[in-house]
């Protein structure tokens, strides 16, 4: 990996917000490996996705929040932390970009939805090699102390190694001790998807809300799929990419020139 | 397609929001192919991705917008609309959902970022074959004259065969006469970046605010890419899927045992 000064730049942030135990974990298990600047939302953001803020302008704070660590709190969702750290923030490109440790699974479809790989897929769109973090614990009070583990070990790995700049992973690690853990596997994502169940309440006005709930559900057999590494005890690795492009579809259409 | 009723039953939405000429125009396009259904936010949605709502409730009303056109409005996201007419307002699951006609562009790198695109592909993911349609003219006043001809053409072809439940396709459209059109394109989505430009500015009490800007930079030279299509007055068709694995990365990661 290119560095212009001795210490690598890893641009860390998150979407659960900044005093997050997931990012203040993540911060603590790559200090050591570079310099590191933080930028992350002001409040939570899961679920945002890819969301931009473009109706309205956006705030940023230098914050005390990591010792001797750079740290900014921005008010928009996770992709403009992102931005705003490109753009405003970082007087060079940054080596790695690192995002979360989430708490709750990413994994599957859900790297759709999630606000922490949205972050690390907008480092990866600006040409920064990046990784979305996630534990399977949504809970505050999680145990990230293998998470840390696994973090460093992988971080440390990729600083060592020449990457490509789009190169883009999400990791899920399961919510087990260390000493449980299995390995790190590399992945496809599963194919699966929620089933909504939306939770019909009346409010005290009598006008009726809706809460969104769903089922999880997973349709893939496949053993190289992130949910079965997940469930024999590994860490799941998929590497992801932002061309959405189907290029089966595409061919398929060129040949029964469908509009022609 | 596979129809349980006579009339193949056809959902609707958007992300500049139910009131937009652009859905109006959309719902004309298609009345006659089948049944509409519209669920389309009540506010402006742009830029919102793949975001869902997961922290507040949703909201839903019936409205009178569009003649006998059954309509709802949300205040959720594009997402949101999609997951709320599949378990709420929908008897069946439709045969065909299109989202649009967005006011503005969604080709390359935008299909990440576009709250349209979102929406179709949240609909893919459910299993209902989906399209997404936008005109390259963000105004209000925007003429889809030649946009209702292309709509049209394309969904009664798609009506006609059998296509795959996650068919999943981004529309782009050329802002110009019918006339001009030279005809409709099947690409791939192009190598594309926005460079961010943040517009700092100063509030009253003497505090920074940012208001997001980029100049698109278009990397790609390839002629099937849908920015060249679009170039060359053809409407760009780009088939998109959710799987975001980059299984080349992934051959190479097994390979190189980079975490083993």
């Amino acid at each position: 990996m290119p560095k212009t000064s001795n210490k690598p730049l890893i641009l860390i942030t998150n979407d659960d917000d900044i005093t997050s135990p997931g990012i203040h974990n993540l911060v603590a298990a790559v200090k050591e490996l570079g310099k590191v600047v933080v930028v992350a939302p002001e409040k939570p953001q899961s679920g945002m996705g890819h969301a931009i803020t473009i109706g309205e302008p956006l705030r940023m704070n230098k914050m005390n929040l990591f010792g001797d660590v750079e740290a900014w709190q921005t008010s928009g969702t996770p992709v403009d932390c992102v931005k705003l750290a490109v753009d405003k923030i970082l007087r060079r490109k940054p080596d790695l970009c690192l995002s979360g440790i989430n708490h709750g699974a990413n994994h599957s479809i859900n790297v759709i939805y999630s606000g922490t790989m949205s972050a690390a897929m907008e480092a990866s769109i600006e040409g920064i090699p990046s990784i979305g973090f996630s534990l399977l614990d949504y809970r505050y009070e999680a145990d990230f102390t293998a998470s840390k583990y696994v973090v460093h070990k992988m971080v440390s790995r990729i600083l060592s190694k020449k990457i490509s700049k789009h190169f883009l992973l999400n990791v899920n690690i399961p919510p087990i001790p260390l000493s449980e853990l299995r390995g790190i596997k590399v992945c496809k994502q599963a194919y699966a998807k929620y089933e909504e169940d939306f939770d019909e309440r009346v409010d005290p006005q009598g006008k009726k809300y809706y809460w969104l709930t769903g089922k999880f559900v997973n349709f893939d057999k496949a053993r190289d799929s992130d949910v079965y590494a997940l469930q024999k005890k590994y860490v799941s690795v998929v590497p992801v990419q932002f061309d959405l492009t189907n290029y089966k579809l595409k061919a398929e259409l060129e040949k029964n020139n469908l509009f022609g």
